[in-house]
């Protein structure tokens, strides 16, 4: 666990939440992706050393739109930067944690994923990423 | 805004969650903390240039016994460093978002701290924290 690399925040609306986070960060998004895998497009903010990734649904089966119908639109994970998440997922395991995906997958932004059940985690979404070399 | 300064994370108890957490960064909290002005007892935890904060209520009219109450268990806020708060409360202002503390107030962790409405922030209840001097 090396940093918080990004919040993801689900939304309803990304063009008009791109315009909302510009004015608070000074600067429009530096990347816009769809993860068609994930059924979401997203953009990203930089932070400093960290990152705000906006999702907005792009089917009702997302689990973005899940998130939305049952929550609204709020934070729905923080993901941790990991130097070799194999290692990772394989010492929070040892630990009690349940993972949801036991072999790391492709994620937004060049990354490999991987996330933990909320219900460890104190009701709080958490991935692991790694950058794709 | 800097960078993510924290991430702040409502529990039901914190010494449970003190021993969870620490087993996800493998180090215990540097700092605990109460905050009667807030009613809430926190932890910090480092994570590289970023810190986890969890917050318990103290009694039953705290902030984070309400959020409990109607939420669950989850990321309550995010804080961003800034430079100087009053001039980003003023810019933020100015930028047409709801600043709850006109004047910034003590916050934990040596900070002076200002929350935006979530209202106008897709439902993310947002910081400012300057470091006092």
């Amino acid at each position: 666990m090396n940093k918080i690399e990004h919040i993801g925040i689900a939304v309803s609306d990304l063009e008009a939440s791109n315009r909302l986070f510009e004015k608070i960060f000074g600067a429009p998004p530096y990347k816009s992706e769809e993860v068609a895998s994930e059924g979401v497009k997203t953009s990203f903010f930089m932070n400093g050393p960290n990152k705000i990734e906006l999702l907005e649904a792009t089917h009702p089966e997302s689990p973005i739109a899940k998130f939305l119908e049952k929550k609204g639109e709020g934070i729905h994970h923080i993901a941790f930067d990991v130097t070799d998440i194999v290692a990772e997922i394989a010492r929070l395991k040892s630990e009690g944690f349940t993972v949801l995906n036991e072999t790391p997958k492709p994620g937004a932004d060049n990354k490999l994923v991987a996330f933990l059940h909320p219900k460890g985690t104190n009701g709080v979404l958490i991935e692991l990423c790694q950058e794709r070399g």
